[in-house]
């Protein structure tokens, strides 16, 4: 009964059975290999992009920094959501890739910023003078840390303003399988069409070994970023590795169900836990569930052996309600998601 | 009548004088004339802090950015007030100089941290894990960016949480003397008999042309400072004249006269704000003034010819009553003052 | 015939099948993971060294790059042999991991620096000053870029300068089994007992997709280093596939027996070109051949299919004899070394 | 008898009187004052240049940094000679600023590339691939490091060679000074007419306090330059008194007629010296002597006062000869240079 986080299960065997397909024989490396183009050509594919560039990299944080540092010149000011992963989670993996670009944080309800808020932040920032630096991209994550979800009018609602003040619009798509899987769109849709100008799809969660893509649909803000992928070690040599695991999600859309799948339990989890008397914190729209619950159904279920996390950290321990995140992934366990919503069940009828 | 900036006026008379007197002959560079060790002899005298290390650099940008790096290691975190100035007005230096320190900004009345928040932020932040960062360092400004003091007690209460979560604690003085002026308390109790650990020291704003001091005092803090002073540009060669400066403020007390005339300027214009039917934002207890002031009075003041900034920009104009920021200098004309005082009294009759 | 590079060619099979072994069930992330604490272990094991702290990364570059960040401070100067890989092939990351140190260059047969000239070199280093900066370690590859190995003594020898000088001295173990498998000495007699104080450890073109591990063996020196490695992006969350890697090479003695078999490979390539009339340009003691062969010869190379590099690059094409690079791998087929030199004899029993 | 540097020396009595004369009143900060306009302007006339983006800063090591960072893109490699400022000199700030970029170095007589090993180099830098980087810029020094100087033709040469690789020609004029009053040529025949496209003009050597200019002929290469400079701490507030000092040089030639004397001691230093025996180790053209002396000659210095480096540094101590550097500036003591010719000539008669 492990939700701690997708990231805890392991990669499709899908994923494992194409590293060894394309295991044999001596090709060229740093990228210039057969899976290599193949795995591009799939994403651009999926993408309907079909002048895009797309580069591998092995975590979600080198493709989010990467991206910063691109679009980020000298004083550069990067506006994203205050729950956002590049602010919370990565280290100053950002500020360091840009070389001290400022990340400007905006609250949003259930990890979506405001239209509105975004326009007059970026009203603000750009009278800062030299003092203030110059505002350089907004950047959202879809799906985002609250589990929620930018459908395609909510993107293009952002795309509008950053594009507005001529800044470009960046997508953290950690979970992007998810918001896709979730709204039944396209990936162009949930994109380019709707205003994003580069993505970070990631493959790591959504069921490969450690694998993300980073999509740049104009190729021309491009320039020189294979120089940075080499100069911060991101390069991988024998890149035919990297680019099947993206080739083996992509192929068939394999990607999609795995994602519908982690999408569908989350939703099971959610009910139980309403009908445990517990309260959602956010929509429950892809495979993340935050919502508080009665101390007893919570002691109950670490009792049964849930491994979860409380929100945000530890020191909600002792909470009556106590709020949590659950996750889903492509690999729990249907079993689990059973017991966990019997043991809520359970203790919802005695309690 | 221009109460824009402190830095909108010059060098007084004896920071020149001081410079002619240094001039002549042939000294080594690099801080290794006497002028420089006389001037950091006397920043230490002045501090009480004979064991300290000192060092001077031309821009209040270049103190603060060189202290957070040395007192950031990778992943650091640095706690501030949303208003500090190594937040809002350095353009990214202090994540530039640290190679990605992340700032944790916090809010506060009046350009002042409140401790028990800081303790819960740092106690989240100490839980970040990996992803999060660690913290780091606590950087606060004195005098505020909001014209307001930290009091000895004040800091010290600030040094105390800092401390006990193992973090040491940086001041920003770029208007210390101001502080220190207002309180009519020595320069060490305000620093480190309250806790501080490093201090820059400016005199630019105090009546220098560009001149700041840097003061660890641990020296241990301080090792390999040099180098990142070098390798960032800001070791002078003939660093004479950038001690010179110092010196010249430093001897005979004059950088506290220099800072009371302008705290007690201040203090006329907040009076005579006020009785033109004007508010203040915040207490004036040094050099700068925030106010809103009836429309009529700021169009009698603009008529007038006075010079200052709507806050927090100019998309005040427009409101009334108008929210503004005054600042006055050392070498601020004390008739503008009082034509300014004039002004809205005038106004203050008639409307 | 493809002796272009080792990372040409793929993974072992019984790396593949160790990312199957590890694939089932919810694991934490980012490292703390079961197979991740095993396989540290299993690197401890391999170096007789119980304290060492140990670390996995995707790429050889990272790997570098990470331990100069580490052992640099501002203003640090790195010496290494001129054609070592951080100088020649990593995009400046060593510079920009560590915020601009300064790589000293040194000449030396074979890829080995004299350690006269290191000695002398740190002297002159030692006298910079602030401008020249501060001497801050001191890098070695083994086996090196010339395909030659620094055995104990030589490593020793390097490693009592560094020491002397007060620096540590850094191990570049790209092809660090092809080193051991060549010495026939163990692992630690090559790293810690004869001075060696940090060791990238190569997996990737022993037989790994992609993986090295850093390897610091006093763990006091490695303080910080996991902020590092996430700040840089180089923490893979699924970490398990990374340690899988590392440990599948070093149980049994994997490593040891794939890179002695590329060794031997090579070493029937050299008496080949020699017996065809070409010349060594370095002494072959591990995987790689630098030599220069008749222009015929290479014709006929070229027609039969075989891929190698020319030396040091397609600027040789034309010239007679030619000078060229070939390196073998683990999983070269002895088949092509067969045809390659039945080609190379061939002619020269015809010319 | 001080002949150690050029930056041992003072500021002339011109720039002190021009801090003095722009020191009264309130003006704009930042660059946005009346004597910054007009210093600008001078600089612009001075180098016949009127469209040209002209910004001061206090150093020269951030003058060259910064111009490092603007012209190299991640992965840059910047080719100079190896006994440049930014190699030697900058304790790795022009790496810092760039973030990494990777400097080449070329050996030559004097200070000067040849160019066709500049040629050569950047031949071989072009195939680097994504590992070794891009060529990004080249840099050279104007009078060099060696006393000698680049004339018109000779820049040209090397400016036609980066320019046919696609790069900006870069000059450090930290002496640019004594280059054009040795010449006696125009500033723009020394730069944008032999095809320099960014010239750090030095102040401070030829007799400023700490002013350098920075120069770029096409405006358009300096787009964001000034972030760049708030970022690393280098934009002053009181920004009048760093312009007033260039002003002061660049009104009625004072920087030529200050470098001509400098140059002209110099010349009657060589001229002492190779009567005495001593043998120039380069051609003397600007302020600097580079020579081998008998011992009892330096003996015979030293014992009068005689304050200058051994070259390369203290390690010649024991020597005979012994390799000696002497500078003079705007401000050594004419009286100096006769007690200097003395004591030689008097050993040279009895020795």
């Amino acid at each position: 009964m492990n939700f701690a986080s997708d990231n805890a299960f392991g990669a499709h065997p899908a994923v494992l059975r194409a590293l060894n397909d394309c295991n044999g024989g001596a090709v060229l490396g740093y990228g210039a290999d057969p899976v290599t183009a193949r795995a591009e050509a799939a994403i651009r594919d999926l993408l309907e992009a079909p002048q895009a560039f797309v580069r591998f990299v092995s975590t979600g944080t080198a493709a989010n920094a990467l991206v910063c540092a691109q679009l980020c010149p000298p004083g550069g000011r990067i506006y994203c959501h205050r729950d956002a992963h590049i602010e919370t989670s990565e280290c100053g993996a950002p500020e360091f890739f840009s070389h001290g670009a400022k990340l400007v944080t905006l609250p949003g309800a259930a990890g979506r910023m405001d239209p509105e808020d975004l326009a007059e932040a970026l009203r603000i920032g750009a009278g800062g003078g030299l003092n203030g630096g110059r505002n350089a991209m907004v950047s959202i994550t879809n799906a985002t840390e609250w589990g929620t979800i930018h459908d395609p009018a909510q993107v293009a609602a952002l795309a509008r303003i950053a594009h507005a003040a001529g800044l470009p619009l960046h997508m953290d798509g950690a979970r992007f399988a998810n918001a896709v899987a979730a709204l039944g769109c396209s990936a162009a849709d949930l994109t380019w069409r709707a205003g994003v100008d580069v993505l970070c799809l990631g493959g790591t969660k959504n069921g490969a070994m450690a694998a993300e893509a980073v999509v740049f649909f104009d190729p021309d803000m491009a320039e020189g970023f294979d120089y940075r992928r080499k100069q911060t070690g991101h390069v991988v040599s024998k890149q035919r590795y990297l680019a099947a695991q993206m080739l083996a999600l992509a192929e068939g859309g394999l990607w999609l169900s795995l994602a519908g799948r982690a999408n569908a339990l989350a939703a099971r989890l959610a009910k139980a836990l309403q009908a445990a008397g517990g309260t959602l914190l956010a929509p429950v729209q892809s495979n993340a569930v935050f919502a508080t619950i009665p101390a007893k159904a919570h002691a109950r279920a670490l009792a049964a052996g849930a491994v979860y996390h409380l929100w945000p950290d530890k020191s909600a321990e002792g909470l009556d309600p106590v709020p949590l995140r659950l996750v889903t992934s492509w690999d729990t366990d249907e079993a689990d998601v059973d017991a966990f919503v019997a043991i809520l069940a359970d203790g919802g009828l005695r309690s």
